[in-house]
């Protein structure tokens, strides 16, 4: 039995793809050296050897120590120097390293070969004596508390005592013999502690480290790590012993840090620091100011390049970085070690980036052959392209912002980006100011549909009240415009112009930052970069040839529409909105609300009329004053799309949403409406519902008010007829929200297609058209064999299913949500991607049920979920034809879809 | 082939188990052949022969015509007379006859035979020439109608012509000479309106009439009939040919109807009435009073018995009356007709009864030996045994109050029973009255937790406002006390002492009547008769020994228990519900709400204490003054449980409705806390809710104040070791509400489990508890495998369940569900009886992958279905252990359960 595989001199027993047995680090190790990668050498001791200690009371298996003698051996012969050898020693790391990365969960020993006569050799060679005794004491403190189990503040105590009695601030201050001193006291605190004088022998310090790494597997905080991860036990960690190197043997060595390409934009240069005569974490530090590697990245001329003083051992280093990412196929996190002129490379690893340098790697890496299309498909993560689609603060900005105490309040992060300007309370001042060329945030307890334009004026909104489906939120991300909503602890003062938020006042024109990612409001202007593709898409403010970046992003967008199966539609209300989604790449339209035209204008005057009428007569009247405004809008958004599929709902929202509920505006509208204070007031009363969610909506209106139904279907049919006739095709596909019950939707369908046959035979037309319905109840998931009987499509309604499986409200669950959170309650935010276990069964049993009576039946998802990447997953993994989302987030979602495509292959 | 089956004669071709090719009606009449009983003979044409005529263009089978030819010959063999005979005519009927009964919906023609040559041998034979041409008459307005299509305002416009010239107001005014000039008229007609004269040749009507009832099968509202019960098509009718039998034909001529026992009561008496020289018409319309058939049922001197004055013939009846029962082994309902001296059974069926009845009937049968126990636990509607546990409104005074226009408001039928009164505004005067030995009706906007001892006092609830599940609802169920709910319609005015409703004026003090089961609301007293069973069960006003219905409903309640699989358990919050649920039956307590103790007395002063405080400290103070009562409350439950199973459901609603919302309250609450209004209204504002039934509740206040759970948690224990000492066994079971989330179940079992341990481990006592959850959210039906691994029991609370699966809240659905009942969306009423295929649906899936997790976990079932037949058997058949429901529903629950068993083993 095999125990122990060597690495370095250019050859490794180990590669890989031997992770299970050398674990990540092991396996990782042995390649790098394979690939003729100068790693400094060592051995692997494999995960078996570590089973069989636990299983074995914690004995070795036999042979094992001889093995190891054997390698250490091995090393020694590579380096030329003796692991036991006082003059010129060799010294070890032990670290731990499993199948799967557990960072900081398990042990970890430097320097094991340390003593009182090595570290005199340890002098010699870095002319540092007291280099050397700090090191000396560094180890003792740190192999006494790993291995022997001494306590670290004892340590601590120690060094602090003796700091007090010179009068030292510093550890630095502390003299050669002072370290000296310092090691007899450490010498002694292991002895009375453990009962064993502190191990001298290099061979005892190493079996020591060995066997603590083993060990080290069982501490609680890995087993609960496991137990999260759902890593088994049973696996054990391998244990890797490797010669320590040292960057600060003087001025022919240094350490570095590297990436292969730029981790901000991706470029293809060297990106690197390094210090001559340092070890990392000098680097890390910061005490000392790392130099530039090259010339490329040179920012002023008293910087002195690697490439300028050490210009073959740079050339070494750009080969390996060549090297490496030919073989890892990715961009790498490399660092390095010269020891006497001799470069070592200690560590690679997949570069972390920033969505822009993602996609610019990803899509440059095909262009060098590198890698394939669907790779560069996998590299950039789906939902990080937010960062590219919507402004975002300058990170140093964002940070010295939050240490200066500036962040004074948290509300919803309602809609995405991120905002600065000054603050006004109104919508007309918003306006004026854009006029003026001003930025501001436009600040209200909660919006209305009257502040639609000082909401599209504005830079960012924020608001007091409501949650993540207020006015506002819908409003903020269908415009994709940063908003912070339901932010309770501003206490706005209008009649002040001013706002209280922790302890500051806020004043009109004070300039403040909100965070559409966080939910933060900031006081002051935090930088911030708009988004290159929206300024060539969206907004059309640049062009498209000055843009990279946008022509990266469209070339890996192209690559996500070849191979995607599912459709990528959006939700729109608008002819505007309808184009930017166009813009950014949808195919059609999922869900366009019919009750946020509602709002524009003096259709609400209508809307009212309707909902205060009598009898049938006058809804009917009023619902004649609304056809032909729906009737354009609908023109305007089939022209949008061109041909394109539109999806619209029947009226959903509760009819008091669009009365009045303060006194003053029902007096108000009263007297518009020539009616009685009392009488409105009755009305707004006898439509007040203990849950309006759960109450007189979706359908349920459509049957008790079959006119409604009957104008909505006889406006989206009468447009579809007048486009047609105009030369340009139409797809409208009309949707019956709420559905729980099969007979809902019969009711609903038989009185949309009698409008729909009488329109058709008169104007002598034909249309191509579906009638389909939302799945948004749990009962309609169960029932969804009955309902597609009925339905030529379902779309999955997220919001709602989340909300009645699990059984609260969005705009309720902000009481406990935190605690949950805190607790760890669900996996994710279940408003943002779907729950696969709960809402997911459900939605799995509505498409096995709704397609085994239409084995062909179109499925989409229309909630919010829509343009969640792992959501879109799902959907891919169930068969679902298509996905609708936000405007902003259709890139994200066909990116996210194929992917999906691509995952599904893989396994 | 064979296409016609002749009876009559005491022999038959057809019998009983021949209704697929007899019909229903056929295969009953050859029965009652066959066994003897006189039945006029005839013959029954095939459903064959109908499918092949309606297969083959509206033509008849070869040999079919002969084959009726042949059984006509038989009948007028059997009779002595001739169908084609003027002197003594046969005449015949001629009635479809489909597997199942479809009442009204095909066609029947009586006295097919009559013509102006039989009519005179009808005469002479009857004495009565007007009544013969009368007859005719008729005749011919039936067979033009129904044969020949003529439309039967054609006729009705020749009568009325008729009596206008002769100035008459009735038909019976009428001369012979008139009679004789309207058919001629008839006849006329007729000839205009067909082409052809009226068919006066016998064969020629009979072959008319067969072919009619084929046709009829395909008529519109037959096949609507079909669609809607779901009758295939291809089934076709039988006819049924039958002699008609006349009971006018003299003195010694009669006609009547019987039940085999007494209807109302199910005592062991011929119960029944006849007239003599009469038709069946004149028993039923009432213009000559029918006598009685005998002494038992003679009420006084003046009437005149059969068993009077047809010795023979009586007993002759009553032989069949006892054959009859033997055979259909159930009390019939009969119809008889003698003919000159000879006794004919028209109609045998089983009697309809009222619950009373069907109970007595049932037990005594048993008794007689003629029904098994099994047979007798069916044939008692457990739904109808509501009528035996509450108090009943007579029917004919109810009858009289609606014809009267009484009826004056209708709400929601929240409490059982039926209740009149004087009208009390408050409690204090209910209390007061019943004192005074008045009955009373407690009527008030909506009650509280004050109101609990006027509504113990008061006859009945009546509340404007509040749905089924408003306090007043949940209340009186609990006390199983008639009440309606949310009467919209009612106007109260406090000040003024009175109501207005429907117009009137109603003050206090006026007599009111309310009903539990529809929800009417009536102007004055409508005499009421209470429950024997509860007199003697629950109030123990009366002895056992003087109630033979009592002693005849334990027999059968002893015989449900027998056979029953499923345990029954009460939903009782009180030791005095306890006490009640036990005395029906109850073997334990499957929901045990803790909030309603929270309300009684001052505790809710500790409540709003506890709600109220700022923090952690200032809710724990509040909590320990709570704990001893709680613990109080649980003692007094479980003496009164005597070791059977508790269940008892931690916190469930939101804190807000401990809290007063109209700001005077507030105030006053202020005060008396001692704290300011703002600071009070705050916190009232703080709690608001948008969706409260999807808010802060069940087990997310648990989980946000973990001391509540530990509070109650250690009340629950503390209680179960103090009456565990004193020597009576507890059995408590701690339940979790509204848990979505395995976590949140494991959370909150922790927090339980921990103070049981601690609270054990002082006192040195084991208890046998168990802690389980509720399955009321769609998503806990989804994931119950992984919720069981936490739960010693689930608990489905299909109230929570219903309404997150629909999507609507009971409270708000009103304003809808009254339009969705008339167009039939719902089949049931989805919160009486579970909605099968989508939250019976969840539960199937809850059982499932609960029992998946463990095969042994025990289920039961605690939302008001629990008492519902209909769901009680669809719990048994996914396996349940046991149903809770309200005490007074607990007998129903037995009986149900009982019936599952037995109809499962039918199946």
């Amino acid at each position: 039995m095999k125990y122990v595989y060597s690495f370095g001199g250019s050859k490794a027993e180990g590669s890989s793809d031997m992770k299970n047995l050398l674990g990540g680090k092991g396996a990782n190790l042995a390649e790098m050296t394979n690939i003729g990668i100068p790693v400094p050498p060592g051995f692997t001791i494999s995960t078996e050897a570590c089973v069989y200690f636990l299983e074995h009371d914690y004995t070795l298996p036999d042979g094992l120590k001889e093995e190891v003698e054997e390698h250490i051996k091995t090393v020694e012969e590579i380096l030329g120097v003796k692991y036991d050898d006082a003059e010129n020693p060799l010294l070890f790391s032990v670290r731990s390293g499993a199948r799967t990365s557990m960072p900081g969960m398990m042990d970890t020993v430097l320097n094991l070969g340390m003593n009182k006569d090595s570290l005199r050799g340890f002098a010699k060679k870095t002319g540092n004596e007291r280099a050397a005794w700090d090191s000396y004491r560094r180890f003792m403190y740190m192999y006494g508390n790993v291995v022997l189990g001494v306590n670290s503040s004892k340590f601590e105590h120690l060094i602090q005592e003796m700091k007090n009695a010179r009068g030292f601030k510093l550890d630095t201050d502390l003299t050669i013999d002072d370290l000296k001193e310092l090691s007899e006291k450490y010498s002694k605190l292991v002895e009375s502690d453990t009962g064993s004088p502190f191990p001298e022998d290099p061979k005892v310090q190493l079996w020591g480290g060995i066997l603590a790494v083993f060990k080290s597997w069982n501490i609680p905080r890995a087993i609960e790590y496991r137990r999260i991860n759902h890593i088994p036990g049973h696996w054990g960690t391998a244990v890797n012993v490797q010669a320590m190197v040292f960057g600060n043997m003087g001025e022919n060595s240094a350490t570095g840090v590297a990436f292969t390409r730029d981790p901000a934009t991706g470029n293809k240069i060297f990106y690197g620091e390094y210090l001559v005569n340092a070890q990392g974490e000098d680097v890390v530090a910061g005490i000392r100011t790392p130099q530039p590697l090259n010339e490329d990245i040179k920012s002023d001329d008293s910087q002195v390049t690697l490439e300028e003083i050490m210009p073959e051992i740079y050339n070494e280093l750009n080969d390996i970085r060549i090297k490496l990412e030919n073989h890892y196929r990715d961009t790498q996190d490399i660092e390095f070690t010269i020891q006497d002129g001799k470069l070592w490379m200690l560590q690679t690893r997949d570069g972390k980036r920033t969505a822009l340098s993602a996609l610019n790697i990803a899509v440059d890496m095909v262009g060098e052959g590198l890698i394939t299309k669907e790779e560069a498909l996998l590299r950039v993560d789906a939902e990080q392209l937010n960062q590219l689609l919507f402004p975002i603060f300058d990170i140093k900005d964002l940070e010295s912002a939050k240490k200066d105490g500036r962040v004074i309040a948290n509300g919803l992060n309602a809609g995405p980006g991120a905002a600065s300007g000054k603050v006004v309370f109104n919508a007309e001042d918003a306006v004026k100011a854009k006029e003026r060329g001003e930025k501001v945030i436009l600040t209200r307890l909660e919006t209305s549909p009257e502040d639609i334009a000082g909401m599209y004026a504005a830079e960012g909104i924020l608001t007091a009240r409501g949650g993540m489906t207020s006015h506002a939120a819908i409003v903020a991300r269908g415009m994709g415009k940063c908003c912070v909503a339901g932010c309770g602890e501003l206490e706005i003062d209008y009649a002040a112009e001013q706002f209280t938020a922790g302890g500051k006042v806020v004043k009109a024109g004070d300039e403040i930052s909100i965070d559409g990612n966080t939910g933060d409001v900031m006081l002051g202007v935090i930088k911030t970069s708009p988004s290159e593709i929206v300024q060539v898409l969206a907004t059309k403010s640049m062009q498209a040839e000055d843009s990279a970046l946008y022509r990266n992003f469209q070339k890996l967008m192209g690559w996500a529409d070849e191979i995607r199966k599912m459709k990528v539609r959006t939700n729109a209300d608008t002819p505007d909105d309808a184009a930017v989604a166009i813009a950014f790449g949808a195919e059609g339209i999922g869900l366009c609300r019919t009750e946020h035209m509602f709002f524009e204008g003096d259709r609400i005057d209508a809307v009212r009329e309707m909902i205060l009428a009598d009898d049938l007569e006058g809804r009917e009247k009023a619902l004649e004053k609304l056809l032909p405004m729906q009737r354009g809008d609908f023109i305007g958004i089939y022209k949008a799309m061109d041909g394109k599929p539109v999806t619209i709902r029947t009226l959903d929202p509760p009819l008091h949403e669009f009365l009045p509920h303060e006194e003053k505006d029902i007096r108000d509208l009263a007297e518009k409406m020539g009616t009685t204070y009392e009488k409105l007031q009755a009305k707004v009363n006898s439509l007040h519902e203990f849950n309006p969610m759960l109450g007189h909506r979706g359908c349920r209106l459509g049957l008790t008010y079959p006119e409604i139904t009957a104008m909505q279907a006889r406006a989206i049919i009468e447009a579809a007829v007048e486009v047609k006739k105009s030369g340009i095709d139409v797809r409208p596909e009309i949707m019956i929200p709420l559905v729980g019950h099969w007979k809902e939707l019969q009711d609903q369908k038989a009185i949309v297609q009698t409008v729909i046959d009488e329109v058709l035979s008169d104007a002598g037309v034909e249309i191509d058209y579906l009638i389909g319905t939302m799945i948004e109840l749990p009962r309609a998931c169960l029932t969804a064999d009955q309902i597609a009987k009925e339905a030529d499509f379902f779309s999955f309604g997220t919001n709602d299913l989340t909300q009645t499986a699990f059984g609260f409200s969005r705009d309720d669950a902000g009481s406990f949500l935190g605690e949950y959170e805190k607790k760890k309650i669900y996996e994710r935010d279940v408003f943002q991607t779907i729950d696969f276990d709960g809402v997911g069964e459900l939605i799995r049993i509505g498409v096995e049920k709704g397609r085994s009576t239409k084995p062909d039946l179109k499925i989409g998802i229309c909630g919010e979920h829509g343009g969640d990447p792992l959501s879109v997953e799902f959907c891919h993994n169930l068969g679902l034809n298509y996905v609708s989302c936000s405007p902003y987030r259709v890139p994200i979602a066909r990116l996210a879809a194929a992917q999906a495509v691509l995952k599904e292959k893989d396994v």
